[in-house]
């Protein structure tokens, strides 16, 4: 049971001082369940993750019993999807691609290969019609999803050889899900969808020679510098990296607008918060990675680039196949994306380039 | 009365529901009248203010009675600061660059010039140290103050005449506040600050020939057009344009965990729609400026931008000298940024960069 105690004792610590009564209220409290795809306490995602769940419990005052489980803690990273499906548990956490065997549309609610930046998945999701083509994907399948996290843009990877061309992909044995994995298949890759807490000894023991997970301060804690020295910057797989807050359809259906708005702001504020966190601190565990450890850093080249930008729009040409939902989801991301990222490029880029030329920082 | 009706009816329509008995609630509520710098149902940034209030209505199921003034509505806007440092209202909503003349370390939790993107600032303010310092600046006035909106990137402004050289800004009369407006000072010109609603007239009168504002979504309704035909992209002056929830020190330090959870989840969820709002909306609005309006779309030139690097330079250094607590808020704002902004630039602008070239966006 020691699993169970976060939770409540996190919703006694910071909320029941303003529960008028706390037994009253939990006589009413609706069940919330929430199954994580993330190991406990892991550094960025699962700290993340569980800060949701309590914020859940703070801002409910008493509405919810929010009772959080790591992976493994009540069922396995992958199977979160059917258990909330089942409406065995209320909600899960974790990234939506992870389901696009179930349908390839999942993959763009979390990220897709040359995809949108953090900034521009968030404006598309609540200000440019995304959420109503996730409810109608979700719905499918008796889901109800909602952005509860991200990780700003990932980096390309961790590999034991370096990069120099797009013929280094091939053959290579490399953990990457999504359609990002897919593209790197097509440049002769053999990919590996693993979920986070069984990345570390596939790629000590050899099974996988290259690995992707998120960014420098989420990677330092996983090790993979012990098996993989070239670490790779942004890369094209998931420039956003967005995390679903997966409600079962119906159990979200059952709640008030005031319910709803709970979960709405408390997910709207950890989705912003993650991100600003692995902002704030990617650089500090670059450098550790760097000093501390020998990693070496690189880039891809523009040859690379050019090759991963072929095999993508085959990728996507084989999302779209797949039905016509699949092609109306791609359809509106890829012409969103290109209205949003020209006018960002104009405002927004501009400054930044502008800046760090200014300043010196490039 | 008619300005009252907003949020009596807002919190009714919305939250009213979940209300186990409103009576009962409504005489243990704190009252919260929230003063803003914006005008009224202003699209952008008045709509976001509202739409805070709305949301901090509903959230609080009854713990807050919420009232909310437009700009001229209860106080002028710029005299907002002293209504709230007072105690006659609870909170204002506005940019904190408005009072640099009580202090300029304000300036940097609304954005200065080379400053944060909104990312880079929601990093520097939730993650990085930055509240602390808002804290101790607002403190000294008897405020605690919040991130609550952001407009992104700012425009560089609308002109008259197109910009060519540092030379054309010798002379001119421009409507620009904060650090900004003390940079092309520097450089010569004559500036001014005027809230969000006394643009217009003084702009088509030719009491100023130039202003800046926020970006295409917000600056379509100020029609500035009508006199000033050149829009220029990302300027130096806001790059991030944070918004502030400004609040009485002391009500703000009599509140329970539980009813300043609701406050900071309710203003991290409207910062950050209110950011993603303008990037799926500037798009948009920059088609009709230039489509119905013909405006003119242009970028200041290299030679333009390394002026505004040396006369801000000279800004921040006159800022420094204000205080030690200006020092020390310069000092960390700049330490971050280049930390900050250094990773970045590797791993999303490696990324943003690649993907526009490939996809051809730019």
């Amino acid at each position: 049971m020691e699993r169970r105690k976060f939770l409540t004792s996190a919703a006694l610590g910071a909320g029941a001082a303003a529960l008028a009564s706390p037994a009253v209220a939990a006589s009413h409290a609706k069940q919330l369940t929430i199954v994580s795809t993330w190991p406990r306490d892991f550094p960025g995602l699962g700290t993340s993750a569980q800060r949701l769940a309590e914020r859940i419990a703070v801002l409910s005052n008493g509405a919810f019993n929010v009772e959080y489980f790591a992976a493994g803690e009540r069922v396995g990273a992958f199977d979160s999807f059917d258990e909330v499906a089942s409406g065995n548990s209320q909600a899960y956490i974790g990234a939506d691609y992870y389901w696009g065997g179930k349908h390839p549309a999942f993959n763009y609610f979390t990220s897709v290969p040359f995809g949108m930046s953090t900034p521009e998945w968030n404006a598309w999701i609540k200000h440019a019609g995304g959420q109503a083509l996730w409810d109608k994907l979700s719905g499918e399948f008796g889901l109800k999803a909602i952005g509860c996290g991200s990780t700003g843009t990932q980096a390309g990877g961790w590999f034991n050889k370096e990069i120099n061309s797009p013929d280094d992909f091939n053959g290579l044995k490399m953990r990457i899900p999504g359609l990002g994995g897919q593209v790197l298949s097509k440049m002769g890759a053999s990919t590996v969808s693993l979920p986070g807490g069984q990345i570390y000894e596939n790629l000590v023991s050899g099974s996988i020679e290259a690995t992707e997970w998120v960014g420098p301060y989420n990677d330092y804690f996983m090790k993979f510098y012990e098996a993989a020295k070239y670490y790779y910057t942004g890369g094209m797989h998931e420039p956003g990296g967005g995390i679903a807050f997966g409600m079962n359809k119906a159990w979200w259906e059952g709640l008030s607008d005031y319910e709803k708005a709970i979960i709405e702001a408390a997910c709207a504020e950890e989705l912003a918060s993650s991100h600003e966190e692995a902002i704030a601190k990617n650089g500090e565990f670059l450098g550790k990675l760097v000093d501390d450890h020998g990693v070496q850093v690189r880039a891809f080249n523009d040859d690379v680039w050019d090759a991963f930008g072929e095999a993508s729009a085959e990728v996507f040409e084989d999302a779209r196949a797949h039905s016509a939902l699949a092609t109306e989801v791609d359809d509106h991301f890829q012409k969103t994306l290109r209205a949003q990222g020209a006018m960002l490029a104009a405002f927004e880029g501009t400054f930044i380039n502008q800046r760090n030329r200014v300043l010196g920082l490039i």
